[in-house]
């Protein structure tokens, strides 16, 4: 659990959540509101924003977690249905080397269209020798030392 | 609810999950297993994979969807302690176009690190006159339309 405030009286996220400021809202309940990016990578781009001030997803109480992994598919449903998209993806950007630019954690769906003008290249890296056992290793070596993992 | 098999025979991920194919698993649960993949695009790329067979994540049953959400930020702050990473991703790439490859839905957990060779720009598209008012109101019917909304 986190110790965050609820709301950041400085965040723009908080600020459409609480409708502060106007955004195309699509969804709303008591744990989080969705509503388009008005900077959209593709047309129908929807922003899921929980309710509550958390700077990051791994800060986020579980229920609100659980909420969002809920009506995340059926949100994603809906735009695709509703642009005639292809498929989408969901994208979470943590932390500013990843993308993220509102620290306010949120989730992201982008339709996607077999014309569109994205292009993510996915990169591989390679492991030699025992590099994916060592790292294997140390991740579960953390994973043990959190202890709310049940 | 889905109507998928539990197990698809010719699955990639099924075969992992179901141990008939060998992984460097990090951490399972009786909704999902965790592994790194074996071509990351950084070291400590895991997939997160639901042990029965879906498709697709908008195929997914909610108990499994919630099982996911709170063990996935466990395993990123895991993993970005493990591989010092200065950030991470968290990416579904639901269909084909959006990048999808097997098609047993899954989700990808990226350690980003500020040298990386990851650039993933990120395009924009502008919403012209009610375009972004049209496009609302076209997903909340779909939104209406889809019964298991609660």
């Amino acid at each position: 659990m986190s110790n965050s405030p609820q709301s950041d009286p400085s965040c723009l996220f908080c600020k459409i959540s609480d409708g502060r400021i106007p955004s195309q809202r699509i969804y709303a309940d008591d744990f989080c509101t969705a509503f388009l990016d008005i900077n959209p990578v593709n047309h129908g781009h929807v922003l899921i924003v929980p309710r509550h001030h958390h700077k990051d997803i791994t800060e986020l109480p579980s229920e609100v977690a659980s909420q969002v992994a809920k009506v995340l598919p059926i949100l994603a449903k809906a735009v695709v249905r509703a642009t005639g998209a292809d498929g989408f993806n969901v994208i979470i950007n943590n932390g500013a080397v990843a993308g993220q630019t509102i620290f306010h954690g949120h989730w992201h769906i982008i339709p996607r269209f077999h014309d569109d003008s994205v292009n993510w290249p996915w990169p591989h890296s390679d492991y030699s020798g025992d590099q994916i056992h060592q790292i294997a290793f140390a991740i579960e070596r953390e994973l043990r030392s959190i202890q709310d993992l049940s």
